[in-house]
């Protein structure tokens, strides 16, 4: 199955695929007029539609099935991490996270970050093209870079977890968290977060935790939260 | 901490370290006679030694300190896997794996498998600088891309799980695989094995697994199945 996004897409109206779809459906996927195709607007629904004019530069389709709340998850994942000196690596993050299954990404601004800046558009492009692959209806919020603090003070996730490589009283994952729960999670940057921003996050209600034993780059303990949050759930 | 690896080193005599390692130390690092400096031999033992001439092609150090077992775990993980079509896949999954922690890896050769052949030398390479940048003492063992029946028929791991996408008595890990338990993982290439390796795999006391309900990348899936064995073991 090859699932094409389309976020402008009304399933009561007939649709013309953009050029690159159009192109990609009619030429590389050689597909024709009564063929089916796959298609998602991103926000739960995945449509099954017939090419009704196979146009390799506006192809023309219709909506003739619609499933909503697509693979749907019951519980909400956020995570929030500061982005790597290597953009590639927080690409990779971001990647992975959206084949695995994630619901938010914020980039985090810290005392000690790598990088502040961005490419937010190509950072989509990468979100968009794993939700693609990975066949999921639902696309990842993906917040511009903010300030930690910010982050912090206004985040609305039921658990608030802050990952930390200091002191003995962190918490495990699966101790603390449970199934359905709303989560945020904050990864900090190679420097680790600083004294005073972790404070800041325990007086909002903020968990620290432990990510085991060893010693993670920033965008593999993203990854493993993910992992983790996703296997207590199932 | 920046770590070495010399396989050879014998800590009751002077070492001299390579041309590359000599360089990277004497000139990039700038470290002087008398400095110390860390090493590993990928066996379990992390060094301290102190360098007695600084040399920028050929660095002479001696051993002033041995940590044996350093941060060995009392479990053992094997995850054999079937090598993607595009190697930097598999690639990414043997560096990840490596800073997550892993004692073994098989490349596997399946019906359905993308790919037979890997660079042994070119992926060793990235363990080992993966294993050095996690500051690990253990380098994990590669073997040299073998035919899953092989694997199956030989492995000696008390817990054998092999992931599978069809079928509905699938076990999750969480429910099968106890803390401690040596485990060996097969993990499917992208058309997944076919009904007669999985069979083959029941017959010699492997147990079916499901890795979540999203649709994971060959490589992806290795990461998850290691995140959630040490998230078990922690």
């Amino acid at each position: 199955m090859q699932l094409f996004y389309c976020p402008d897409i009304n399933p009561d109206q007939i649709y013309t695929l953009g050029k690159e779809e159009s192109q990609h459906l009619v030429k590389v996927l050689r597909q024709k007029e009564g063929d089916k195709v796959h298609l998602t607007d991103g926000l739960g629904n995945l449509f099954e539609a017939e090419i009704l004019e196979a146009n390799p530069k506006s192809c023309i389709i219709k909506v003739v099935n619609t499933q909503e709340e697509y693979h749907k998850r019951d519980y909400y994942l956020h995570v929030a991490i500061a982005p790597t000196k290597n953009i590639a690596r927080i690409e990779w993050f971001l990647e992975k996270a959206t084949e695995m299954g994630i619901d938010e990404i914020t980039p985090i601004i810290c005392q000690h970050s790598e990088r502040e800046n961005t490419k937010h558009e190509r950072l989509e492009k990468i979100i968009i093209s794993a939700m693609k692959q990975s066949l999921k209806a639902y696309m990842p919020k993906l917040n511009t870079p903010t300030p930690l603090l910010e982050v912090i003070r206004n985040s609305s996730e039921t658990k608030k977890l802050i990952g930390y490589c200091v002191g003995e009283n962190r918490n495990q994952i699966k101790d603390i968290y449970k199934p359905k729960e709303s989560v945020l999670i904050v990864i900090g940057p190679e420097g680790d977060f600083s004294e005073k921003e972790v404070e800041e996050a325990l007086k909002n209600n903020f968990q620290t935790i432990t990510l085991g034993k060893e010693r993670l780059r920033t965008e593999t303990a993203g990854i493993y939260v993910v992992n983790i949050i996703h296997s207590i759930n199932q």
